[in-house]
């Protein structure tokens, strides 16, 4: 019985790390077709995230069906509530990959972001694909150091945003009402792709050490 | 044993429905500070949320623990599943109560929202109270006609977000970068209460709809 939950357990965590991949996948291309006003490319995102949300369905009930046939407690309970939560967040990852893809097929053939702001925005899509990157790899190997860094890269994410609107309401800005929208929102997005990362990172950490993080909801 | 779950589950309903009079409470707060640049207002809404928060961290403990003590299956395993996953929602939807405080803290003592766009805002404010009352009632008496005009009132929300972009995007905008923010902003955190009330609601659907269908298979 036991050998049957932990390969059951064995294969959640596989799940994970293949969403993981996915969203990761989802989050770098949308952030190619944004810089680089790829319609093709934005549309691929925009149709994977059906995956994407498959994938959270199918590990969801993978979940369900555990915590019914084997009634786990203590530390095999606290991983599958925590599988719940992250493919949870990690599904709302990939919605926000899909909604920077919808900016950038609305703009096309322009790009979305104005030429003052890409690199600004080159940096954000930077530090979201390493964030994604890192998540993938934090879920296959568990090393607390990757955790940390994606903390870092949430911080860098929060002063690219900043930067962002300091670009917009600094006076000299003189882009069109519509390059505002889109500055706002994807800058938005981008920010949130950090605290998502962070959410789940801290859900990691939490499930090696038991240790709490200061608050583990994406806020 | 039986009679503790049940009393255990009861209180579970309980907790949703005490999360959801806090949310709606922090929503239609959020509107008032933000329609009439009210910052006292605004203060409370932003320091309530961390009570939002401590709700969400005891419902979810409580889940937990029932899923630990009593390995439920069946339609209580699915009433406590979902009860974690609603408990999120609403957290989430008080983390947007608090955005729109925080826009309304940091404009005062001006409006945020042009006196142009108030009137859509100001609808914008009562379909989403609506949605958060509705979601506190039907979480109290599973009726689903209420269900219904969540998605209503949904639908109302995507509406006047659309006409919010409209208002942006027609060519006769002449309001300030920061007003083009803040209007981008805000609608997308009201556009973004409805579809969490919908999210809630339809599982308030699928519980109930579930239970039928469980009945009258064992009748």
């Amino acid at each position: 019985m036991r050998d049957i939950f932990d390969a059951e357990l064995t294969q959640l965590g596989d799940d994970l790390v293949t969403l993981a991949g996915r969203v990761e996948r989802a989050i770098t291309d949308a952030g190619v077709a944004l810089l680089t006003a790829d319609l093709a490319l934005a549309e691929t995102v925009i149709a994977g995230d059906l995956e994407i949300d498959a994938l959270e369905r199918d590990l969801d009930e993978r979940c369900v069906l555990l915590l019914a046939q084997q009634a786990p407690v203590a530390t095999d309970l606290r991983i599958v509530v925590s599988a719940l939560r992250m493919s949870a967040t990690m599904e709302r990852m990939g919605d926000l990959a899909r909604h920077v893809a919808q900016v950038a097929r609305g703009r096309y053939p322009r790009h979305a972001i104005p030429h003052g702001l890409s690199g600004t925005f080159a940096e954000m899509h930077d530090a979201a694909v390493r964030v994604a990157r890192r998540l993938t790899t934090l879920l296959e190997n568990r090393d607390l150091a990757i955790a940390e860094s994606i903390e870092q890269d949430d911080d860098l994410l929060d002063e690219l945003h900043e930067d962002s609107f300091t670009a917009l309401l600094g006076g000299s800005w003189t882009g069109t009402p519509q390059e505002t929208v889109d500055v706002t929102l994807v800058g938005r997005y981008y920010e949130r792709f950090g605290d998502h990362g962070v959410s789940v990172a801290r859900r990691v950490v939490y499930l090696v050490t038991g240790n709490v993080g200061e608050e583990i909801s994406a806020s």
